[in-house]
């Protein structure tokens, strides 16, 4: 225990990696997949700059991050970097999801088909009114009450929690999640959640987007609302 | 016509703002915001940065898109910065919002609350099959049929459409809602859309923000989930 410890914290260490390169990533892979989809065979960094509005040096020292994947003069292999990138991601892995919260956005998400290709199953969905939802499933699962997470959890390896309760109700059961091993808390509610170092959050702000939206609309074009009546 | 056409062209130009720069603004905001919601006044640019996970110089270059906003060795006013930087996403104005698909996104969008503080107003839902939602509002809003939003747009101003049709449906619905008139689309659809310069694409894809979870899981704790089981 202690041996795997220390050597998952020197682990740690070496693969510091920016959290903004981390961001980029999946953004490469989709690309990739729709190059791949098209029959694009080689690009350059150039060519796939021009494409995503990164800069060519940015993709280099991305990707050196991991170990670069071009060769000088020929650029990229783009089934082969897609399928290693998709390895960096973690698609080599199977993951086991459940939704705390079944509202529209946990229910849009236990409907998601595209996530079984990125090697999530849903093995849960818990709400605070279970009753709701008797008789039903969303893909073969059934909708439990919050209060059985923590029989479910020492049951069941769960590595990702979608959690996607109104925030007052999500601070009561982050730390349930943490405390039945969840490693990856996906976080749609607008709470902030602490927990230890292994356990990773990723917050989820659609109004971020709608934000950037506007943003782009307002500055980019250079018109208001008002002016384009 | 020509003129106005010629002045917006211009503003354009001398407004290049790189996207990463303008992805970042709302993640400032927000957290500017709850800097405020504690009561904060003041925060060097040191101390921002290590809140937000990006490096100071970063900060100072990003804002200084905007003219800046800070006096070397004091830091920023925390409700100065979070007004401006309100005012350069375009919160001032007011925005027309239509939603175009009443799926659980859909529908998820439509009772979003928050919007309401962004100068958000949803003006119409729009669906393939209204009947299914005949007799019911969404914060006072009917669904119709997608046949007509040409008439809507004719006789109402929309800034923002949310699409969260599949991508299939979305393909017939993109040119009706930019010949329209609409400006932004807040696209939920897996659908490249092409618009012409002056409109806005926002592509959401929620799977990304999914990966980036997976990837940080993977391979910044150096854990596989087989790892942990």
């Amino acid at each position: 225990m202690g041996e795997q410890k220390e050597a998952k914290s020197k682990g740690t260490k070496d693969r510091e990696i920016p959290p903004a390169v981390i961001s980029r990533l999946p953004k490469y892979y989709r690309k990739l997949g729709t190059l791949m989809d098209g029959g694009v065979e080689r690009i350059s960094s150039a060519d796939l700059s021009r494409q995503m509005n990164v800069t060519a040096s940015q993709i280099r020292q991305d990707l050196n991050h991991f170990g670069g994947f071009g060769q000088q003069g020929y650029g990229y292999n783009v089934e082969n970097l897609h399928m290693e990138i998709g390895r960096i991601l973690g698609l080599d892995h199977e993951y086991s999801m459940i939704i705390v919260g079944a509202g529209r956005i946990g229910l849009a998400i236990a409907n998601y088909t595209r996530f079984e290709n990125m090697g999530i199953r849903i093995s849960g969905i818990f709400d605070r009114t279970p009753e709701k939802f008797a008789g039903r499933e969303y893909r073969g699962v059934t909708v439990n009450a919050l209060a059985e997470i923590p029989a479910f959890l020492r049951k069941n390896r769960v590595d990702i929690a979608a959690l996607t309760l109104p925030s007052e109700a999500a601070a009561g059961i982050a730390p349930v999640l943490i405390g039945g091993g969840v490693h990856g808390i996906w976080n749609f509610s607008h709470m902030q959640i602490s927990a230890p170092e292994n356990v990773m959050i990723q917050d989820v702000h659609l109004s971020e987007s709608l934000l950037e939206l506007m943003c782009r609309m307002n500055y980019v074009s250079g018109e208001s609302p008002e002016q384009r009546s």
